[in-house]
């Protein structure tokens, strides 16, 4: 066993073997008291054996394992566990029992074991038990055949070139590990925008190779899904239709389910994006969601599989002149009339909010509203309006939010989530990228991802710290400053961004960077309508009446802007600029204010960032050092492009006479 | 000869023979009052014997050519001519003498004699005699290699595909037929902006693929030309610079332009776009404009080679917060300091605005203000601003304007033509479209641009008309009509895209539709800066400055509101939105009607087109009425964008209470 290393050296260890792309699975210098043995039951998988094996050298040095030790570490499987669950604990002879309820329940659990080590949390006593609250945890990838990754910032795909399947083993089992050690247990490897040659990923030719991926990630209790096209009997074989209600539509998927399984036995299932921005679907064959959906749920059914079937569906033609047409009321008006008639193997899959995973935003009224549907929440990991992975943003603390949102009947979402809300999706941020996710500490949003999908009661704060601790160590100042960095980063972004749920106000396609009035005529249906008098949407009943779509106690406080919460007024009223808030500011000060203090919150970071330079890994500080200077950069065009386009709009300047230019 | 026929059953065959291909050069059921004999003198180029006999067929029909004839039209080269000029007339025995300075002047002269006939002017007692005012009358294409063009809205290019050269024989022949039958007589087949694989155009292996363009447009008497980067040195041979004071560089470009002339011996020279928007060039270098064209100049100059240097040159990567940089100043700082240290073989080419061909521009104060360097007008064909040939535009009207210009001394720019601009360049409108140019009303602006080249004081309306009845036939209706709808479309399209030379409210990237503050707060250095009291630049003395550029008395009446052109009004100022008007409209009210005006303009001109329905052909009908539709949705929707704009911005409602959405 090796000595106790003093703090300094500890340091120096860590920085020196740090690798971007080991992400929270770092080596470090932790110390054990005495050396241990492995014991494993004969049905325990062997990756679990492995994984402990690995990870204890990992986070102790080769000398924590010695065959002769007098304690053990001990792996098995009991029954008695909740599926999936684990129980960890001091065997009272100086080792570990590590339980799980099933081969995924081991896996866990040696994996939370490792977490509590090397966040040097002692274990003597503890006994640490968990289980998923959601059955299921699934990584939603938005990879194209041809490599390239929609709304990817983090490089090319991990598991496509050139119009086919094509990875590296090693990068596979490596990512599959990361995935593993955060609970997660299903992936949709390519994009929603099922388009040309990636329609192709179910045909005969193409189903042998993505068995391929299947067959790595089922050993870390990963099950593969993949995103299909709902023409894809008419555009992959030429059958006269896709119709749901159409026989030969019908066997089509049965038989191409048959052929799936074949090859990928605990193949997931279909994740389905239709009617929507460009894809068919049964609206546009004149049939229900639910025809559409049950119809690909019973090809699966006798195999296990699942359907996620996307609610993202509005008109993406709108005629902006017409105002009585409002975007977020869309999903619930077409789906909650259709609650019940879908299939139980079918997971209406709703974003966390009405419009498009904007920076802030109410929940969907959706979520929740399906009585006798199952629903899946869909949120995004990869940062499309929330800083493109330049821009530091924690959406552990978005999704904090999102989970605390109230639900009626006294409820949060977080009380519906494993029960109404069986399942949970976040939109992958990863690519080649040596730390794959592009900004370093983009790391902590993949890693909140798979800890609050387990369990979304933790707090943004525990799994941060964790993420921290684990990424950088157990060095005392980067474990102090450096989570609240992270944590309070939503909230600096916010500020230049969307203050009180202004939104769209950002570059149209590439979704970042200001252009005040980008949205302002399109078909998009995201409209702020600002002009000199007044800005933002009345969606309350006296407007859209988008706010009836909640329960009445949620829509009673949404109604009135003197309840409705500040960072949401814009989102459901049009409000005068000199509408007063809680602060005794008015409106366009409050705007004005928080894109002067964006600035000043970005700079701060940045001080506080250069503070922690001899204790973070050169490459580690380097690429996040420039990350932060291209983020002042934008929150600097934030704060003058919106600004100034407040000024000219209301000739009304900063009563605190800072520069706005002219 | 065929008898005369009546007007009824001649407009039934020119409906019946029209092909949209052949443009201006369309057959037609015209009578001539006798046969002819075809005679020529030895030294007359084989071409111009050919399309003198087919030409008169086309006209007139088979039978006006009998080899027992009394009376001929007789070919031959007469010296005394002014170069390239013709003289067609009657030769007092019933036939027609067409003489030309050289080959070149015979070929005109012979097109000329058909322009007139086919027009159904008598030709006896006539003397139709010219020569071009322009020596240089060029044809820029923005082709890529790849096959794709640069602001091109007629289809493919005409020369390239997939990385090379490929061209179809006779569509490149029917090409140069037309280019001369407007007297064009040099052609730059590429891209000026040279990427990836269009910088191998001249490189060994391609220079004899594009030596086979050259092979077919030379017969017409147009010499070929290239587009090249001018770090080709560097890209091409991996040489260390192409500093133009570098010996290495310069003497690359020597034997660069050695091996050209081998298989192009009539090689018209290079176009260059340098330090601009991305390219590289001398100023990247340290060199001056002059060093960086007289490298190339000098390479060229034993050929008789020209180099038609760009001046397109700003800074593209501005910070809309500095208002003290004007983007249309840039090209007269750069290079009025130049002036006269470009060799003789050097054209400056200006675009005609100092802006980027827009709708409405002041002339570029760089056009005239070089007296000891030549310079070359660059006009743009293709509609990138003016309605990507969707909507109707004529630029006849528009350029007839900019010769119109003043020039200082009492002197307009035509008066520059020849003279002081020995050039004239227009980017192409052309592409693999059956009828050239996607709008088939668009050919007029090509063909305008040849005669307006040739000579710039022929009026748009002169050659409009020729341009309709060489088109679509004697048809009075057509004749009557149709002209006036094309000149007057310019102004319509001005109405509702930019009245009073506001400018810059384009969507930006594909500038087609409105958007407008699209530019506000981009690089590009193209902002309007409208806010609820004002909207503008200041571009007089007291503004940037940019009047300072003029001479004096064109500078005295720009600087002042009261004398400054209104439709250049908020080009040069900016005014209050109260700003009173001659015809004592404010301003606000003028952008209102005007943009209520040109949607009622465009319902007009579909009313007028219908009513020619039975005496267009087919096809031309059609396609056209389909466009003008198109274009009946722009035009709404700019009238609803920029009114709702500007009402957001003022709250001013439109005095005559017709719709703005709010």
């Amino acid at each position: 066993m090796r000595p106790r290393q003093r703090r300094e050296a500890f340091i120096i260890e860590c920085g020196a073997n740090y690798k971007e792309h080991f992400a929270w699975l770092q080596p470090c210098g932790n110390a054990f008291p005495h050396p241990l043995r492995l014991v494993s039951s004969a049905d325990v998988p062997a990756i679990a054996i492995d994984e402990c094996w690995e990870g204890m050298k990992r986070i102790f040095g080769e000398n924590i394992w010695n065959n002769e030790a007098a304690s053990a570490i001990s792996l098995e499987i009991d029954g008695s566990l909740s599926r999936e669950g684990y129980r960890a604990a001091s065997d009272g002879a100086g080792g570990i029992r590590v339980s799980g309820a099933d081969a995924s329940g081991v896996i866990y659990g040696v994996f939370a074991l490792l977490r509590e080590l090397a966040c040097g949390r002692c274990f003597y006593g503890a006994n640490v038990e968990s289980s998923p609250k959601v059955p299921l945890r699934i990584i939603n990838h938005w990879d194209r055949t041809d490599g390239t990754i929609e709304r990817g910032y983090a490089g090319d795909s991990l598991f496509f070139k050139d119009g086919g399947v094509s990875f590296d083993v090693a990068r596979i089992v490596e990512y599959a590990r990361l995935l593993a050690s955060i609970g997660i247990n299903a992936i949709v490897v390519n994009n929603v925008n099922v388009n040309g040659n990636d329609i192709r990923l179910i045909s005969k030719e193409m189903i042998p190779e993505v068995a391929k991926l299947a067959d790595i990630f089922r050993v870390y209790g990963i099950r593969l899904a993949l995103s299909v096209h709902f023409e894809s009997p008419v555009m992959l074989d030429c059958l006269p239709s896709a119709d749901p209600l159409d026989e030969n539509a019908i066997s089509w998927w049965k038989r191409k389910c048959e052929e799936i399984y074949r090859f990928i036995p605990d193949f997931a299932g279909f994740l389905v994006k239709v009617d929507s921005e460009f894809r068919g679907g049964p609206q546009a064959l004149g049939r229900s969601q639910a025809e559409g959906a049950n119809m690909l749920a019973r090809a699966l059914q006798p195999f296990g599989g699942i359907v996620w079937w996307r609610c993202f569906i509005y008109n993406n033609l709108q005629d902006w002149r017409d105002s009585s047409i409002d975007r977020p009321k869309a999903p619930y008006e077409l789906f909650k009339p259709q609650d019940g008639l879908f299939d139980s193997n079918v997971m209406l899959q709703v974003k966390n909010g009405p419009s498009d995973f904007q920076v802030r935003e109410p929940n969907s009224p959706l979520l929740g509203a399906m009585k006798h549907t199952k629903e899946c929440l869909e949120l995004q990991i990869t940062q499309e309006y929330t800083g493109h992975q330049i821009d530091l943003y924690s959406l552990a603390s978005q999704w904090e939010e999102v989970f605390a949102f109230p639900s009626g009947s006294g409820r949060a979402l977080s009380d519906l989530m494993g029960d109404e809300i069986a399942s949970i999706a976040g939109v992958a941020n990863v690519g080649l990228d040596d730390n794959w996710t592009g900004h370093t500490l983009a790391q902590a949003n993949l890693y909140a991802f798979g800890r609050l999908a387990w369990n979304p009661r933790l707090s943004a704060k525990d799994v941060t710290e964790e993420w921290v601790k684990l990424t950088f160590g157990l060095d005392k100042k980067v474990n102090e400053a450096l989570p609240d960095m992270i944590l309070r980063s939503r909230k600096v972004y916010e500020k230049y961004n969307s203050p009180l749920g202004l939104g769209w106000m950002v570059n149209v396609a590439h979704h970042y960077g200001p252009s005040p009035e980008g949205y302002e005529f399109t078909k998009w249906g995201t409209y702020h309508r600002a002009s000199c008098k007044a800005i933002g949407i009345d969606r309350t009943a006296k407007g859209t009446g988008f706010t009836r779509q909640y329960s009445a106690e949620i829509a009673r406080m949404l109604e009135d802007a003197r309840t409705c919460p500040e960072e949401l007024l814009l989102y459901f009223h049009r409000l005068p600029y000199s509408f007063e808030l809680k602060s005794g500011e008015t409106l366009l000060q409050h705007i004005y204010d928080a894109h002067f203090e964006g600035v000043e919150d970005v700079e701060a970071m940045i001080e506080l960032w250069r503070r922690l330079e001899k204790h973070i890994p050169k490459t580690a500080f380097a690429s996040v050092s420039k990350r932060l200077e291209m983020q002042l950069e934008n929150a600097k065009e934030w704060r003058d492009v919106i600004n100034t386009y407040f000024f000219r709009m209301t000739g009304i300047p900063d009563k605190r006479r800072r520069k706005i230019y002219p």
